[in-house]
């Protein structure tokens, strides 16, 4: 099924060159077409590395590896198969896996723990392992390519090629950084999971590197979602080659970690939001912003409520301000909350105050508001001093169309 | 929007007379329509009752009393509001419900905390008073009705009227059962609630009654789901007229305890699968049985799990064995699992056993399965004795066109 790019797609945007990161992408042939669909990406030597994983117990090989290998904290290359989650495929899956990293490490000569390999595709399939060795092959030898080719290579189904850069002064020195996502929650039939990677120039040490991408990936990645159906295979890496002249960041204290952070996090962000504008059927990007909650981690609790809920999803569709379907999600989060102070807004317009509808509020803007493409849902708990922001896209036919239609 | 019966409707079924039971209703008009939307049941004086009512942090100021009432444990009368649900209506909408309160228990002089009432329909909009008290002093003088009128008067967008009943021997007599309920999620644009009520001839003490309707509930109401969204009025009451010649029943070890209490819990699980009957654009009615888990509550959160994946719904909508799908929704259950003793199953056939795929399994009646209206998942988890089974309804079109394309 090739869909059309989502009413909410972005351009790929210009990203800068990372020193100490070589992409290559070569048409493995996982599935059936002409695309590209193996990407390796070869990584300096003393390239740092951070990341996050699904938390489904039911997690890939690929996943399982690369918690052990983050752990170790340093990377010489990344592998990342299109068409093929070898998830849920036992000890075959792992073995294919692990020929993978042997055969990358042999080629470009260091450890096979350095290797790190994601997959995304048709669960309970185990990765062939001729076409992989093939494939590796061809990419150890391939010509390197530009970020938006890398992008494609890893998508699956998703509608557009997703990137996001940031930049930060450390100690005098510019650094930069570039990411790539793929996925939207699960984006077609047996399609899964979604795959970013963050490239950094600058130095930073592997524990440092793990806090921040954790810290940020609380307020971006896990604050996401399309359906709230959780991959097997979600992954986000961070890979921070050393290779400008700034100075190494070690602790939240060093010079320039604060920026380095804030550049960090506005990638993440960036990405987070890109993979909700390609969610299922989308046709409105929606940002919930919960205040007054009892903690922030309540506040974001309350907002994925909110956002997960299928009633408000089709009413945000449908351009219905129907603030009693956000009452009934605040209600079911099992959060703290007290009915008599909750307030409600549309677009910045308060429709609803301490826990009665406002009956003279202005109807026409906030309809105006709901036609619109971009939605903006407020929410104050009014018991306390927690906030957060979540994104999310409404739920139309086009998303019953993706993930009920196709197969029979 | 006036929907046709849902293609999962069932006949409404021959319901017995309860003594000390009866039912009234008028049209109050809660909203301009000419139906009955006003209930008002009388119950002989020595009624017990028990209730369970929704975990939502908002609840509606019926629900508040109401839990206030049961913990009394006697009641005269139940009205049932239809049209609005009072929910979300501050000091004005607790107002309303005293005033019916004090109105009923004058009329049939008892006291008005014996006076339960039930409000379903739109969320925000106080209910009237005047209305209230017109339709009160109409049903207080008007014919009894017999259940199926009771039923469809309380309901509010549902397709079909909504029954069952059962009876059970206690010391040598018999004792009836008969209950009726409201309700498919949240049905149709502001409309809400779940509402059941349950009626028996037997006299069964406050404390016994509210322990068996609670593990009841546990075993039925709480394993149904349509979209997750949870109402903030839902309410399940149980009502013991206790005009039955049979012995009292006080404690579980008494002579016809068992029996009345399977015969409650029959109810409870004829009405719960009705209501999933009645789910917004159902086109299959699916029971999901998990095993093997390291809980019956694991299990229970496990097939919630599923049951509310909105990939696991739309694939069997679409007939599709996705196997994957339902290993993704178990991952993400957040429950012990082990992702190498899990085994899946439609229709009594495994298609993966201990973490992977059957390759040969006979893909020919599982289709033929999966093309019908009765589904069932089965889900063995391999690490413990935990058992449960959910049921839900597939996600259509049909759900979408009730909730997005309604209002604009």
């Amino acid at each position: 099924m090739d869909l059309p790019p989502s009413p909410l797609a972005r351009p790929f945007p210009e990203l800068p060159a990372i020193a100490g990161v070589t992409a290559r992408t070569v048409n493995a042939g996982y599935r059936d077409w002409t695309r590209s669909d193996l990407t390796l990406v070869e990584l300096a030597e003393g390239t740092t590395v951070a990341g996050v994983f699904t938390q489904s117990a039911c997690a890939s090989s690929e996943v399982e590896l690369g918690r052990e290998q983050v752990r170790a904290g340093t990377a010489r290359a990344l592998v990342v198969n299109a068409g093929n989650s070898n998830a849920f495929t036992g000890y075959r899956g792992r073995e294919a896996v692990k020929q993978i990293m042997e055969q990358v490490a042999g080629g470009l000569g260091c450890e096979a723990s350095q290797v790190l390999v994601s997959s995304t595709g048709v669960i309970g399939v185990p990765l062939p392992k001729d076409v992989a060795r093939a494939g590796v092959e061809a990419a150890l030898a391939a010509e390197p390519v530009g970020w938006e080719e890398a992008a494609n290579a890893i998508g699956t189904t998703d509608t557009f090629a997703k990137g996001a850069a940031a930049s930060a002064m450390i100690g005098g020195t510019r650094v930069e950084l570039a990411g790539i996502i793929k996925g939207s929650g699960m984006i077609a039939p047996d399609m899964a999971t979604m795959l970013g990677y963050i490239f950094t120039d600058a130095k930073v040490a592997p524990a440092l590197l793990q806090e921040m991408l954790s810290k940020a990936n609380s307020a971006t990645f896990s604050c996401i979602t399309v359906d709230g159906d959780t991959s097997t295979s979600d992954t986000v890496l961070v890979f921070a080659t050393g290779k400008s002249d700034a100075p190494e960041i070690v602790s939240w204290n060093d010079v320039g970690a604060d920026a380095f952070y804030a550049a960090l996090l506005s990638v993440c962000r960036e990405l987070a939001q890109l993979v909700v504008r390609d969610g299922e059927g989308a046709s409105k990007f929606i940002t919930i912003s919960v205040s007054g909650a009892a903690s922030d981690e309540s506040a974001r609790r309350i907002g994925l409520s909110i956002a997960n809920s299928p009633l408000v999803k089709t009413a945000i569709a449908g351009g219905d301000a129907n603030w009693g379907r956000v009452v009934m999600a605040v209600g079911k989060a099992g959060e703290p909350a007290d009915r008599d102070t909750l307030s409600i807004g549309f677009g910045g317009i308060w429709v609803a105050r301490d826990g009665q509808p406002l009956p003279d509020y202005d109807e026409a803007p906030v309809a105006k508001h709901l036609a619109g493409e971009e939605i903006t849902v407020e929410v104050d708990m009014g018991i306390g001093e927690g906030r957060a922001t979540v994104w999310t896209c409404d739920l139309t036919h086009g998303y019953i169309d993706i993930n009920a239609d196709y197969r029979s």
